[in-house]
């Protein structure tokens, strides 16, 4: 099932897609929240009619660094042995269709695709046999970069945790084996990275089993799995799209920083 | 005003502490939430009969690291240039009196010793002139580390960011002047740490200016601004004590977790 966060009227709301055609899908609205049992209303509205929201508001986004080797080696950094994490805030958060704001205090703002790992339970020390239970689901993901800003300051926070530095969406798909799925993201139009969820170097269940182990994870916490190979700059005007085999494709604008 | 986080009965309110005396402290129970005009209730509550919780919620927690020259030269870093940010998540914080969980994954784990400053109003792009104004008050902060998983991994995450990991407390002084005041850390009421806020290389101005420029602080974030020289191992059964002049005492119990 695909599930989407939306809002009309003013009103915000989850609700369940249905159809195939890009331009006819439509939403039955959930009652409630996804994440325990839930019902569908019934009641649809066209998705054209509507404003796609980030598909989920995290309490915290964990992510992983260089976990496709092609990567690690095109910025001329080493495979590391173990997983290594750090933290997008949720003010990072942005939609799809969402503007990415360029921000004033960088000049080399990179693009990396990632798929995004939804936790649909409170969970902590998870093991490996159990990490399935703890996943909602899965979305696409842009770990906006401001690489400058990362090769000057030792900790990410400021280069990798921006305002709108974490582009999600546009839906959560329940129901996915995401062993080996193609990642691949365009700017305008042309392909700029490509690659498939199994070249992960550590698998979706080492990075939960990892985190999970240090930390309480919660619903709607997202983990992002690492980049594949061929992450570059973005510029104000580019429109940049990631698409993930049987997801679909998070699309955002750059603008500069109002 | 000092103001407080607590539960009584299972409700939870925030008070302004009244008294001297630390066994017969008051709690004036504020109506609503204390980062806009707000108005005491009236109703008084004896401190004592309370649990007080971590004094804010916040929606995250960035801390700076090697912002005391002498702190940074015990572990043979050198002193940065500019100052660098991390986070910790909202799931690492406890208030006063809040068990530290010695985790698994780690056999060295640290105290460190911050003043913490509270953000009272949504801001970003903060000008040097303006930080008082988002300034929300002053509370205690204990930035516990699992040193050898900090020295083991590139990014903090883990090793910062595990739960129980950011006490943060008593309550939140909001008339205070922190520009140089004396912060002290005991184990079992031995004196481990001991510095002046001014000796900070960047100034807590400084810092807000850095991190806002990136991001969009919110009312209840908290800044950790880096720690004095002194840290050292906690352990298991172990009560560290945090004290920052005009502020108060965080007191912490160290057990192993469950």
């Amino acid at each position: 099932m695909r599930i989407a966060r939306f809002s009309i009227d003013g009103n915000v709301a989850f609700g369940a897609i249905e159809g195939d055609k890009q331009d006819e899908l439509v939403l039955d609205i959930i009652k409630g929240i996804p994440f325990a049992d839930f019902e569908l209303s019934g009641t649809k509205v066209p998705v054209s009619k509507v404003r796609l929201l980030p598909p989920v508001l995290p309490n915290k986004v964990v992510a992983f660094g260089r976990n496709y080797a092609e990567h690690a080696k095109e910025l001329g950094n080493e495979v590391p042995d173990a997983p290594f994490a750090f933290f997008k805030p949720s003010t990072s958060v942005i939609g799809p269709g969402d503007e990415i704001q360029y921000p004033s205090f960088s000049e080399e703002v990179h693009h990396e695709a990632e798929l995004a790992v939804v936790i649909g339970r409170m969970c902590r020390e998870v093991p490996r046999e159990r990490v399935n239970d703890v996943i909602f689901g899965y979305t696409c993901a842009n770990d906006i970069t401001a690489r400058d800003v990362q090769r000057r300051e030792k900790q990410w926070a400021r280069a990798k945790g921006f305002d709108s530095s974490c582009p999600l969406g546009p839906w959560v798909e329940t129901d996915l084996d995401a062993s080996d799925l193609t990642i691949q993201l365009t700017v305008n139009g042309q392909q700029r990275q490509l690659g498939r969820t199994s070249e992960m170097i550590h698998s979706v269940e080492d990075l939960i089993v990892n985190i999970s182990e240090a930390m309480t994870l919660l619903p709607g916490d997202v983990i992002l799995t690492g980049t594949p190979a061929g992450v570059g700059p973005l510029n104000v005007g580019d429109e940049v799209a990631v698409t993930i085999e049987g997801i679909g494709t998070l699309t955002n604008k750059v603008v500069k920083r109002g």
